[in-house]
């Protein structure tokens, strides 16, 4: 069976018709709208590789997958998100009460579950857990506080993401090894491997929604820019641009009488202009290259490794 | 040094001047409000019982403290209460995101505070915490679920406020007995003392809501009647009333008409026709009783057990 596998059947054996429903059905609502499961399954593709037992390292790995929803829930109620895998947020399906609460209990749940790993390894196991989601919350609030200043870096963004999404997979890599008996220089280049896979997705995700295919790209294409957000693609066009050129990107951006297709196009043809998307491209590949070399320190067969390869490469043909 | 003073001094310890700010300031914010500690105090009180090490129940005593505010700080959210312990609540003197976000970190801050209870004992007490969380959200759904039912009894109260209230107190015992290493039995003592204590604390909150003394009470009176909440006074009444009178209850407190003032007197006026306040107090006396009736199961002397005799005392005397 595969980790995504696994990790499916685990997930639905979960049971969520409790009492009070008021209080549960959301959460079984959120669980089910699937998604990649990707970061319970990196902590069993983790234990996999340390030969380690699946049942050891599930209470773990369904922890952060029930962890991540509680996140995306939350956010949706922050953001004021309508939609989240193609069916109605919890706030806009039942109330922002509701959102709160059940989402407040979905992180007392992955607790839970996380309360069960093996008594040996339980206190590790909830420290780099609690350090994670620490980091989960500051990078959200970097997040926040990004969108108010005009001074954020490339650094400040990259720290940002690392945060926000790079520690969850990295975690969950580390966590997996760990208790598989994994020693803590493979837990540390696993994490290594997860915390620079995350920052080369980001990356991706950034470049695409600009240069993205409309027709597999999963959102509008453009919505970045239209938010003005500061992303990987933004930061590094200001970075480059001479001060005219920085000028007329800024003002386009905040020019509230342009259309939305004519914003789209006039921020592109800078960006083509000063040839981001090669540089993006670049730094993402770097990333790559970054996260593949943390696998070579392993003591693992290659084949053993070609699911941490091949996810590296998937990521870097992905279109969508 | 008291339970108290030992709790203040530490959690004046903790340390909140972190980045980023507008995540950790309204954590500070919230733990510097003060309130009467009660909870991390009665895992240390219960700890000295047994002669426990009060560095060893720290962790503990610490995380029921800092999870207590973080359900107020969400139920304030969600009630939109614009005070509490008089200063601006979270989302008021910030704003409801801020107020979301450092929530949910002062849930992850709990259990980083829990994470380091000894690792013997750290999965046990993760699960009594877990289940006393667990039970805190389901209560609180239940007393949302209640607003909108015309059919809720006395026992569905008491059960609501068991879940809201007393597991807090009585999880707070457990722990820090458990920590002490004190045996099952005792345990379950202190837990179901801690049990009662907190039904008697909320019946004579439903109490002093009508026959306070303005003075003394720290809101206002009649605040649950003129809210037409389903109080323990307002259940019995409705259990004791005639046809009649029921239906002058239940016409009065839903007549929008009718003024407040008017309104109090008239409700008050019934509940004395009904002998209301004799009855609601007999309860709360009689759970006091079965509480100190727990801690006589305990092999502890009469003298340590006193401050738990006198909380409990001091609790039917309280006009406030």
């Amino acid at each position: 069976m595969t980790a995504f596998e696994y990790i499916q059947t685990e997930l639905a054996n979960l049971e969520w018709r409790r009492q009070p429903i008021g209080l549960y059905e959301p959460i079984g609502y959120t669980l089910s709208a699937g998604g990649k499961r990707l970061r319970p399954s990196l902590a069993v593709i983790a234990s996999d590789l340390f030969d380690g037992n699946r049942r050891e390292v599930l209470p773990a790995a369904l922890a952060l997958e029930v962890f991540h929803n509680f996140t995306l829930l939350h956010d949706d109620v922050m953001d004021n998100a309508p939609v989240r895998r193609g069916r109605p947020t919890v706030h806009v399906r039942w109330n922002q009460n509701t959102a709160i609460l059940s989402g407040d209990q979905m992180l007392i749940e992955a607790y839970k579950l996380l309360s069960n790993v093996t008594p040996d390894k339980l206190q590790p196991v909830m420290w780099l857990f609690n350090k994670m989601a620490t980091e989960i919350c500051e990078g959200q609030q970097y997040d926040v506080d990004f969108e108010n200043r005009d001074d954020v870096s490339i650094d400040d963004y990259l720290m940002m993401i690392r945060l926000k999404t790079s520690v969850l997979l990295a975690t969950a890599l580390r966590i997996g090894a760990l208790i598989a008996g994994a020693d803590e220089d493979a837990q540390m280049a696993l994490y290594n491997y997860g915390i620079y896979i995350g920052l080369a997705f980001q990356i991706q995700d950034d470049i695409l929604d600009v240069y993205g295919n409309p027709e597999t790209f999963g959102k509008a294409i453009g919505g970045d820019i239209l938010e003005g957000k500061k992303t990987y693609i933004l930061l590094t066009a200001l970075r480059m641009a001479s001060a005219k050129q920085k000028e007329a990107l800024l003002s386009a951006l905040s020019d509230k009488s342009m259309s939305p297709e004519k914003k789209i196009a006039y921020v592109t043809a800078l960006y083509d202009e000063l040839g981001i998307r090669t540089i993006c491209e670049e730094a993402m590949r770097n990333y790559t290259t970054m996260a593949l070399a943390e696998l070579e320190k392993l003591h693992v067969s290659e084949e053993k490794l070609l699911i941490l390869i091949n996810l590296a490469e998937k990521l870097l043909a992905r279109k969508e």
